[in-house]
């Protein structure tokens, strides 16, 4: 299904947040200007705010105040990917040279301060501490993951309990911030905030794990980067363990992370995983946790915007890029 | 006069900040923990929480907020000196390796925003919404001050007026929020809050002016890091205007700026600076500022802390580092 399908609850919302988004651009400086457009041009695909929206709809849905949080959410996912582009040197994403590469290090630094600064500023303008702590808090949890995956780098020892852990910081939390904050802000009972927290904590593993696996099985044109970026990285993805269980003696990830020949080796654990079944292994992970983001939907309303909610997990799994 | 001095009556809350942000460093993971710790240990002056303290002296001093705010002052000092740091790839800070010299640009970027985030955490823990967006709003504002002058490194195109903006975004916005947050936070009536805003705005001037001083005339050793560190990143600070000024055919900072004899001509500048009455000058402005932040103090009851406000404006002026 396509993500403008689902989306169709919240359809005219979602173009407010891609105008608030733009609006961000409009500053006095124009060398700054021109940062922000370019940082916020980059055809994201939205899911991070139509989660608060559609989270945001199923008791008081406030526009004054999801349409800032949303904004602000999806504000701070760009402001971690300019971050993450910057400390990983990354040329491309999404098909176009990063901010890193056209302005270097030091304005990818700044200019991904600038953008949590208003992702917090917008944040509070929804009047709601809770909502406010939550942003601080998951920010915090962000970099956590972020520096627990460098730490971590080009490390073999390391538990599956550790990349779930890593992954639910370095991407779960957003994902629960803006499910959590949509539901916090529409007045909704303790009980629907917590399904709607839970709903996002598990579609964020989800989606990172599927992102993991299209790291190996998608194409350049799929994933707008080139394939294997999590292994020059050094960052042990759910299929790479897989593949070093597999193999556990002579293994293409474990000559890889001993710094014997990248490029070949990068190449061959594409390949072994490609024909092996540790893709659909690795589904079949991401489709349970999909499964627990929608088990306690139905202690929701019915309504449209939870069967949206119910596709977008399908879409998680579904996704090429 | 001894900052000890000036401190007297916050003296033990003070104590309590720095405990406050000894347990910021208490987390789970130990690689974070020791990151932290040396982010936290850098052993700097504490004006600005204590600008908090003060500024919080004079009507409903309330440690439940005042203590938070002044922690998440210093914290989000320290945060964007790290990220300064690993944007100029400075080696040395205080006398001692930057974070980002010892652990590189990934984890700096990395730890800087988790130092973000945990200082907005406790503002928010005051439960003031103006706090709240006083705090975001001074990380933007500082971000694009830093935009600023790397926008603006090595132009010889810069006015007075520029290098004010660019010292009042950069460092007195952070000045500002804490007398601003500590005024708000003790319920002070909007006349005071005006005063002890301003006074905030004016010191954080004069401050930057007198640092922009010592990086011509103050030695290494005081400084705690090499003379001349403006001009090598190519920021155009009031000393090196007025020398512009002085010799606008040939001169040192004119060659520099043009990439030429590096070490020589900051050499050079140092010693005409040092040589002239150009530091004097500079002096006076800053004078001016300092005078400008206390004018209105008057206003204020009257009270140790207040005093204490009018001494930390002369030891501005007096201070070696």
């Amino acid at each position: 299904m396509e993500l403008s399908t689902i989306y169709q609850p919240i359809q005219e919302d979602l173009i407010k947040v891609e105008n608030e988004l733009r609006s961000v651009s409009e500053v006095d400086f124009s060398w700054l200007s021109k940062l922000l457009d370019y940082s916020l041009k980059g055809g994201g695909k939205g899911i991070r705010p139509a989660l608060v929206l559609l989270s945001g709809k199923f008791y008081d849905y406030n526009l004054d105040y999801l349409l800032p949080m949303a904004t602000a959410v999806e504000l701070l996912h760009v402001a971690t990917l300019v971050h993450d582009d910057a400390i990983d040197k990354s040329p491309v994403r999404r098909s176009r040279p990063t901010l890193y590469k056209v302005w270097g290090e030091d304005k990818a630094v700044l200019l991904g301060d600038y953008l949590f600064a208003k992702a917090g500023e917008l944040t509070a303008t929804t009047q709601n501490l809770r909502a406010v702590k939550l942003f601080a808090q998951t920010l915090r949890t962000i970099s956590t993951g972020e520096l627990a995956q460098i730490f971590s780098a080009f490390s073999l020892e390391q538990t599956y309990e550790q990349y779930i852990q890593r992954i639910s910081h370095k991407t779960a939390a957003l994902f629960n911030l803006a499910t959590e904050s949509g539901s916090v802000l529409s007045q909704s009972p303790e009980e629907s905030i917590k399904v709607l927290k839970d709903y996002g904590h598990n579609l964020g593993i989800a989606f990172q794990i599927v992102d993991d696996i299209l790291d190996f099985i998608g194409t350049e044109e799929e994933l707008g980067k080139p394939t294997g970026s999590d292994l020059t990285q050094g960052t042990l993805t759910l299929p790479a363990m897989l593949l070093l269980e597999r193999y556990p003696e002579d293994n293409p990830v474990k000559r890889l992370f001993q710094n014997r020949d990248k490029q070949e080796n990068i190449k061959l654990a594409i390949e072994l995983v490609r024909n092996s079944s540790i893709s659909e292994e690795c589904y079949a992970v991401a489709s349970d946790y999909c499964a627990k983001a929608c088990c306690n939907l139905n202690l929701l309303p019915d309504s449209p915007s939870r069967q949206a909610l119910i596709e977008l997990a399908d879409y998680v799994i579904a996704r090429k890029r």
